[in-house]
């Protein structure tokens, strides 16, 4: 299975393409960070993240989308931002049909560390002996991204649940008063 | 000028578009609730509301969206789900080409009642006098929303500058590494 990792962020934006099976060695297709100015008007920057996911899933078709889950405890003003480009992210996959799924940092980290405390560095050293790449993914957002995709993949179980709820989204749309 | 106001929300998202000219009286053309199932899926429910704000849109091809601007000193569990769909709404009016704006509540409760501290109460009075409804519009997120469609209006002169924006944002992609 192919699939499109994100880790949500409006200034940088990771992005991770991975192909494999449960188990097994997965293999890198494509990874890109998606930038925008901070000093940029927010609609303009959540459009810029919006054509730019829309394009990755478009053109690599994958088969299931991955998101880190926003937590509150960060820093209350990034996380504003976070939670957006999280959306973002999420309504790329599913305008697509896709089965979107969302981790936590330490879901992530455990998948391809072996430990849900590890450190960036470890994560990125993971994702850069996983998918066998020459240099580290650079930057650290889009090893984060790689590492998504690559846990979602070995995790590949969860995926007939998910697929029946993004069925089921085409039957949902929103009362009128 | 027609504006679509969005009052963001996961579970209970308002939505009121009114046409209008500053300092006249404004008119109302419709308003919604859109609603999602909080135990649904978060892909579910974000296209949900996307599927719903877009048609809006569509239909009623207002020259502005104006949207709730979030804050971070709520209830930080319901804040990421507000900000996840204001994201959404300010997407909608994006990905149309339209100007979109953000109030903060202080800004909204100032322009139809006179005083940035008005309850929700003074609000949902103000907006049934200023459109010569029948009855309040129900629930609040309803008002909520037509208060800042009808603030943008009165605001209008804020527009050229964001006109100019939008039109900026055909040119900006995101980054690649």
């Amino acid at each position: 299975m192919r699939v499109l990792g994100v880790d949500p962020g409006l200034t940088r934006c990771g992005v991770g393409v991975v192909e494999g099976v449960p188990g097994r060695a997965c293999t890198l297709v494509e990874y890109t960070v998606v930038r925008s100015d901070p000093d940029a008007d927010l609609a303009h920057r959540l459009l810029n993240l919006d054509v730019a996911l829309t394009e990755m899933v478009a053109r690599h078709r994958p088969d299931a989308v991955a998101v880190e889950r926003v937590f509150s405890q960060h820093n209350v003003r990034t996380v504003m931002g976070t939670a957006q480009a999280s959306a973002v992210a999420i309504l790329a996959g599913a305008r697509a049909g896709l089965p979107v799924q969302t981790y936590t940092p330490s879901e992530v980290k455990a998948a391809v560390t072996g430990s849900g405390s590890a450190d960036k560095a470890q994560v990125t050293a993971m994702v850069t002996r996983l998918l066998k790449l020459d240099a580290p993914p650079r930057p650290a957002d889009a090893a984060d991204a790689l590492a998504l995709a690559i846990c979602h993949v070995w995790r590949g179980g969860t995926r007939s649940r998910l697929a029946a709820a993004a069925a089921a989204v085409t039957g949902g749309r929103g009362g009128r008063l």
